[in-house]
C-alpha cells in the first residue's frame, strides 16, 4: 500500500513528542506546555513550548497538518495547478540561555495538492553565538553521514541550498554556519516517494542525537555579561532573518497562521547596538569572520 | 524665484541639528554622534545616534540627501516616469528607557525625479508602552492644531492615514496611537508647492515641543521590573512592524541602504514571551484595548 498523508503526519506528530522527551532530558528542568489549536479553514496543530530551563530559555516545537484551499496569490506564487492542499510537518527552533550553546533550527514537511502533486521539504541549519569549529565540523559531518546514507548527491548540493537560504542579504552574512535545506523533493528516476520519506524521517532522527551532544559539550561553560550581550545582538540577526527573508514565516503571516507558532521562533531577548563592531582579535571578532558562504565542514 | 532642491535639504540639516539639541537638553546627559556617510550612486547623510543618556536609551535623528539613478524594479513599484531621482529628509525614532515616556517616531521628505515631478511625504506618530489618555489627547492636538493652520481636510485626512499605516496586519493592532502620516503632497488647485512646503517644515517644527512636554512630564516616573518587561514586549512588536511592514525600511534593505542608519530605528533591547496576555484590569490590558484604529484623540 502507497504511503499516506495520514501515516506521514502521524509519524511527524510522534517525531515532535520524542524530540520533546530528549530536549526535556537535557535540560533536566525544562518541561513543554502544549497548545492545541484548530485552523479555520481545515486542520489543526500542536504548539509545544518550553521556557525557562535550566539550559533552554526559550524554544518551541510545533507540528501541524492543516488542509483547505489555497489563496489565488499564494497558488500563483507558488506556480501550483490546484488549490485544494493538505500540509503536515514538525518546525522547531531552540534559543538557549548560554551564549555557548547554539541556537538550532529544524523543519521537516510534506505538502500535497488536490491532483495528487506532492513533495517534501525540510532542513536542519545551526546559528552558533560563537562558532567553535570542532562543534561545526561534527554538525556538518553528523549531516553529511546522514545524506550519504541515502544520496551522494544529497549533502552538497542541499549544503549549498542551506547555505545560500539562511542568508542576511542586508548585513551580508549568513545566519550561522548553515546545515543543509531541500525543497520540492518528489519521485524521480532516481528516487521512489517511499525513499524521498525515508530521507525525511532520517533528518528528523538526526536533530535530537545531534543536537543533545553539542549542547551537552557547552551547557556548563562559563560567560561573561560581555558574552551575553554578544549573543542578544546575534540574536537581533536571527529576528531580522525570520521576519524579513524566512518564507516559512512570510508564508505563516500573510495566511493568516496562528501567530504565536509561527513567531515561537523569535528569542526571548535581542538587541541592536547602533554600528557595533566586534574587536579585532576577540571571540566576537573570529564569528563574525567565519559568517560568510560555502566554507566546508564537513 | 521658486524653491529649490537644495534648499530644502539645506533646511532639513538645519532641522536635524535644533532637534538634537532640544533633546539633548530634555535627556541632560545624552550626547548625540555624529557619522556622515557618502552613497556609492550619489550623495551621502548625516546620521546621528544617541546612546545611553538619562531619559533616552537609543535614538537616531537622520539627515540624508541622496541622488542618482532608481533601478528598474523600484522605477516600476512606484510607478514612475523617470530613474533619475533626488530624495532629502529627516528621520527620527527615539526608545527611551522609562516605559512611561513614550517611543516616537518623525519623518519629512521630499523626492524629485529628473523630469521635475515632485512630492513631499512625512508624518509624526506615537507609540506609548501605557496609553495614558492625556498624553494621546494633548499628543493629537498638537498635530491637528499645526494641520489646521494649512487645510482644514488635512489632519483628518492624515491622520486616517497613519491609523491605515502604521497597523500590524497579522497582530490585529495598531503600533501605538497613530498620529499623522502623508504622502506624494503636491501642488493642485488649492496649494502651491511653496504652501505644501511651508507644511511639512509646520509639521517638523511640532515635533520637538511636543515630544520635550510628553517627555517631560513622564521622565521621572516611578517603574517596576514589570513594566520593563511590557516596554520590552511593545518593543518587539516595534521591531515587527518595521521590519515586516515599514516601506522606508524594505525601501533601505532592497537598495543596499546604509544599514546602521536604516535600522537605527530598532530597540537597544527588545523581548518576545510565548502567547504573552495582559492581566485582566491591569494598565497593560488598558493599553492593548487602546491599539486599535479610528480612536477620536483630538
Amino acid at each position: 500500500m502507497s504511503l499516506t498523508k495520514e501515516e506521514i503526519a502521524a509519524w511527524f506528530r510522534q517525531l515532535q513528542l520524542h524530540i520533546c522527551s530528549e530536549l526535556e532530558a537535557e535540560d533536566g528542568k525544562a518541561k513543554f506546555k502544549e497548545d492545541s489549536w484548530e485552523r479555520p479553514g481545515g486542520g489543526g496543530g500542536h504548539t509545544r513550548v518550553v521556557q525557562h530551563g535550566n539550559v533552554f530559555e526559550k524554544g518551541g516545537v510545533n507540528f501541524s497538518a492543516v488542509h483547505g484551499q489555497l489563496a489565488d496569490n499564494i497558488v500563483k506564487a507558488l506556480g501550483l495547478d490546484d488549490n485544494q492542499f493538505f500540509a503536515t510537518g514538525v518546525s522547531i527552533v531552540i534559543h538557549p540561555i548560554n551564549p555557548f550553546v547554539p541556537i538550532i533550527h529544524m523543519n521537516v514537511r510534506y505538502f500535497e495538492l488536490g491532483d495528487g502533486t506532492y513533495w517534501f521539504g525540510g532542513g536542519i541549519d545551526l546559528t552558533p553565538h560563537y562558532i567553535q569549529e570542532q562543534d561545526a565540523r561534527f554538525f556538518h559531518q553528523a549531516l553529511k553521514n546522514t545524506c550519504d546514507r541515502f544520496d551522494a548527491s544529497y549533502y552538497p548540493e542541499f549544503k549549498k541550498w542551506a547555505d545560500d537560504y539562511f542568508f542576511i542579504k542586508h548585513r551580508n552574512e549568513t545566519r550561522g554556519i548553515g546545515g543543509i535545506f531541500f525543497d520540492r523533493l518528489k519521485e524521480d528516476e532516481l528516487h521512489t516517494k517511499q525513499q524521498r520519506w525515508e530521507f525525511v524521517k532520517a533528518v528528523g532522527e538526526t536533530f535530537a542525537p545531534t543536537y543533545r551532544a553539542l549542547v551537552a559539550k557547552n551547557k556548563s561553560a562559563n560567560y561573561s555579561d560581555e558574552n551575553l550581550r554578544w549573543r542578544n545582538v546575534r540574536r537581533g540577526r536571527y529576528v531580522e532573518f525570520n521576519l524579513v527573508y524566512d518564507k516559512g514565516t512570510k508564508f505563516g503571516l500573510e495566511t493568516d497562521g496562528r501567530i504565536e507558532s509561527i513567531l515561537m521562533s523569535l528569542p526571548e531577548t535581542a538587541s541592536w547596538v547602533y554600528n557595533h563592531q566586534a574587536e579585532m582579535d576577540s571571540l566576537e571578532h573570529a564569528t563574525q569572520q567565519l559568517l560568510v558562504k560555502d566554507l566546508n565542514w564537513a
